[in-house]
């Protein structure tokens, strides 16, 4: 089958690979319908993080092909979404709704789900089987919850946003955009994003921002402050992962309010008396997407949400590599790849 | 009338001052009935935090002596417990529970309270009223109230401590101590107490520990972890503010669980990816105490705590320099200057 190989830092490849099958008697093989390329693909393709040959990609939706004779809830023919962290979904950590951190957790599982086919660890606990065969129109929006939907969501929940309250959002990126997208539908009041590109900025407004605020760093944190009578948003929604974004959304938070952080931190060091001067609630890491899966997968099939319009590249997998130019130029805000 | 002044680190005198007065119409004036030493008072007897000639003090209870035309909830002759916050009460950051962060607070005001007589700003809003003038046995445990049990019981409650729930709390001064006292007043269902001094932990059991640790750093991390069935504390209490100390809070904590952290944080920088990997809750800060006076005053009324135990050491006010050095020593927990 055909996947996508990372060479190198800006090297993409779309290669043969071996065709997956089940290891373990708890995986389930899947057919993939689309597979999409992730904003943390950038770091190592700009060379932040190392590579070497690694097979990419981790969201994934598409239909079970094969099954391990442990499997219970899965049949082959399913379509399912699943995550990028294969999880038990029965341990004390996953009832209490963390499987990004269960107990028998297999992070990046599956690797290199840009490709054909995928073995998916834990499938039991991994994957969520849709109500039947989705529509064609469907398919992007189920895929966004494989991952930047999940995201999105898991920092608006960790930002506490609810009715009533200011939510700002660093970073306008598919995650940041799903996260405004996430703050309407939990009740924010008033959503103000911070983006200072006219596309991305259409489609915060899409999704629900009531304002939007060009400028950064402490110039942001100060327009923040004034559009919230001096005193910061409830909720603040980090999705970047930089030194300059995460303290914007700290000091962009009033006293007592929560920052919700899901931009794979780099390079970060947090002043410890600066937070603590600061009084915010700080929550975040890798989102456990799995939590959300079921409500997620209900408003998409519903067409209560259309988060799969943050797509706005669609390539076939053998064009993968067009795909990465394209993110890493900021020329798409999130790229599809048709399987 | 006498007041502690601080000259210089390590060099702390009892002097004449200024008797105070009122300044603002919402100030009021009280006479102390017992004041206190700080753990915060020894960052800058130790050198670590600048000091010139500095009044000391921000604990206190006393009697009301004189109030400002402006105040409406006191009168003289009341008893008054207040905190180390001036704040009004009443605008939207303190109704959310933060006083601390009061759009018109005085930070570490009134400053100078281990003294006789002390101006307190927005009286009003800072001060609470006991239900009559208080036993004498009383008044070491309404001082504590003023700060580190009002300190450790926002630990507590930041760090989300709650029935069926395992705590683990870091540091073993007085904050760490009633921390303990507050988790167990909160319905935790196992208290781990790390500390390696016989006279803390026995007080720590009094106040409800239910376990030592006495390794420190990721051998104490270790110990938690085996303690808790490889998963870590529910809620864990930061009461040091070391580097060393965060991130052992931060480690020994489950994912999905919750670090309150009230040590003034001195050269603590958290790393970001750590932070991002554990999956924890943060939240901490200046302890808005004033958010708990009611119910600690309560409480202590109906002797239902005793935090006033906590006092190990009680001396005159005249004698506060062997206070200073009784603590820096180590040889006290906390202590008590009558006035």
């Amino acid at each position: 089958m055909r996947g996508v190989i990372m060479h190198a830092p800006g090297d993409v490849r779309v290669e043969d690979r071996d065709h997956p099958t089940v290891v373990e008697p708890t995986d389930a093989v899947i057919k993939l319908a689309a597979t999409c390329i992730c904003g943390s693909d950038l770091w190592p393709y700009r060379g932040a993080e190392p590579v070497d040959h690694q097979p990419m990609g981790h969201e994934y939706v598409g239909t079970v092909t094969e099954i391990g004779a442990d499997v219970r809830t899965l049949a082959v023919g399913d379509f399912v979404v699943g995550s990028f962290f294969a999880s038990d979904n029965t341990c004390e950590i996953c009832r209490a709704g963390y499987q990004t951190h269960c107990v028998h957790r297999q992070q990046g599982a599956p690797g290199g789900a840009q490709s054909e086919y995928a073995r998916i660890p834990l499938a039991d606990g991994t994957l969520v089987a849709t109500p039947g065969q989705p529509d064609p129109d469907l398919i992007p929006s189920l895929l966004a919850a494989s991952d930047v939907l999940g995201t999105g969501w898991f920092a608006a929940v960790a930002a506490e946003v609810g009715p009533g309250k200011t939510v700002a959002v660093v970073g306008d990126g598919a995650v940041g955009l799903l996260g405004i997208l996430a703050a309407k539908e939990l009740g924010a009041e008033r959503i103000i994003a911070m983006s200072r590109h006219a596309d991305r900025q259409a489609l915060a407004r899409r999704f629900g921002a009531t304002d939007i605020v060009e400028e950064r760093g402490e110039e942001g944190v100060a327009r923040i402050k004034e559009l919230t009578g001096g005193l910061g948003a409830h909720s603040t929604i980090e999705a970047v992962g930089t030194q300059e974004a995460m303290m914007q959304a700290i000091h962009a938070t009033r006293a007592g309010g929560h920052v919700g952080f899901v931009g794979v931190s780099h390079d970060v060091a947090i002043d410890g008396f600066q937070l603590f001067r600061s009084g915010v609630h700080l929550h975040g890491g890798p989102a456990p997407v799995r939590r959300f899966l079921p409500d997620l997968i209900r408003l998409i099939w519903d067409r209560e949400i259309d988060p799969g319009v943050v797509f706005d590249l669609v390539l076939p997998l053998e064009e993968a590599a067009e795909g990465y130019r394209a993110m890493d130029e900021r020329r798409a805000v999130k790229v599809l790849l048709t399987v």
